[in-house]
């Protein structure tokens, strides 16, 4: 008995067709994506009119797209689809570190720098210390694992959004700990900044009343032999988009101290411990 | 209480997010998008290169489109998307003609024709009758009914693929009934053919395992002052593809006669009527 499409068996019917050379990974996420897709539809009765929408909207996103512009991780991050990805693949022990997005702004070999070498090469913001251990589950420190930092300066923006105007690495680094475990750098207390929204992820954020902003934050990315790969933020406390970030990458154990100094080298101190997981 | 994101509560915790300043109609469709996409995520435990191999997937369908391609219109089609938001918005009462796919290939404003016309211009292909009666669901004549027919060539192309090989409005054409309902056209015997399968998604049909042709069929766009517009085709009973059009385009009741003839203008005949329903 053939089954044609139909509405009411129309998950049915097209994951019936899938083929007997496909691999069963495959298989398996094609058909739940078919399964989710339809119950979307079928659950707000998407019009034409909609439907119409919806594929003007991904065709611009994917042609806005180039080297230095991915509008569809945007996409993504903005559903909180890429916090959920990174979520699911991450479960960690209680007392680890927990992990969030990654950005699309990290650059590989960056700078080793000498602990405690200020990564601010540009001279504008407010001069922060940050310090603290690598550590593993059981609060040894761990010899040799690198702390590769990056943030937006002062002005909100990324080393790579603004090539010819900011230094070469500004707000860049990797530290390596010794056998103390720690870690220390002097950058400059972040600020938040928008995420690009002159494109059709940001006419969408609009259309959903959502503004653009992400809280002030740090990068780190922790490395060491022996233990799953870290990728987190540290966040300021008192930022006023910390309850909004457009991408959703707060956690509560990600908001990290900034400490007001008094006659010190730099204007804020903000002291954070990374906890590593064993692989 | 301030909700930050977690696995568990990733839905509502993004979905929070939506504005005031959003219509209600955004706002149900973004958050029922959001809910059906994470819960895919979830029940396959999407991995972090699955979703890259999404993100490059999408981002290539996005720059492979220009004005006479649409491929994420195609990948709508292959999922059944398409067939499924026809079918949401076209539910008809038992006896009336059932709505499919509209496809890409249709072109406005194609030659009115006299009844009877032969619209198969470069004399390839078998030729072929095609007639019925344009009805209300009383079985009454419709006068002054619209029937606009495309179709293929002989070799599986239509028109607007091939503009430097097949004369223009090649197997197209509009046909206006009269107090009798009737229509009538020549054509061809349409033949089945592949969709554009060297992009995106073609590489995911086979990657499903899945070939790309579409049965042979003859489309039609019935308009008539007082009733609903009806898109459909009629489908080759024979064809090999019929049980696996590789866009679920086929229904049961849209499978038409193609009865061979002796001895007539045409070698065969496919009668057919097209039951519309009021506004």
């Amino acid at each position: 008995m053939i089954q044609y499409f139909s509405e009411e068996t129309s998950v049915e019917t097209v994951n019936a067709r899938m083929g007997t050379t496909t691999t069963p990974r495959m298989a398996e996420v094609m058909s739940s994506l078919v399964k989710h897709l339809h119950a979307f539809a079928k659950e707000v009765h998407l019009t034409q009119a909609e439907w119409d929408i919806g594929i003007e909207f991904l065709t611009k996103t994917g042609q806005i797209c180039s080297g230095e512009r991915q509008e569809f991780i945007l996409l993504s991050d903005v559903l909180g689809f890429s916090m959920l990805v990174d979520a699911i693949n991450n479960r960690r022990p209680a007392g680890a570190t927990e992990n969030t997005v990654f950005g699309p702004f990290h650059v590989e070999n960056a700078p080793i720098r000498t602990m405690g070498e200020n990564i601010s090469l540009d001279g504008k913001g407010e001069s922060c210390l940050f310090e603290g251990k690598v550590l593993d589950l059981h609060g040894n420190p761990i010899d040799g694992a690198c702390v590769d930092v990056w943030s937006d300066n002062a002005d909100g923006f990324y080393d790579v959004q603004q090539p010819d105007i900011q230094p070469k690495w500004n707000n860049r680094g990797r530290f390596i700990t010794g056998r103390d475990g720690l870690y220390a750098f002097r950058g400059i207390k972040p600020t938040s900044y928008p995420i690009p929204d002159d494109g059709p992820v940001g006419k969408m954020l609009a259309q959903m009343g959502r503004h653009p902003y992400r809280p002030a934050h740090m990068h780190f990315l922790v490395t060491a032999p022996g233990f799953h790969k870290l990728v987190t933020h540290t966040f300021v406390g008192d930022d006023p988009y910390l309850d909004s970030d457009a991408v959703f990458g707060v956690k509560q154990t990600l908001i990290a101290p900034f400490e007001r100094l008094e006659d010190a080298d730099t204007l804020w101190r903000s002291p954070f411990d990374f906890m590593l997981t064993p692989e």
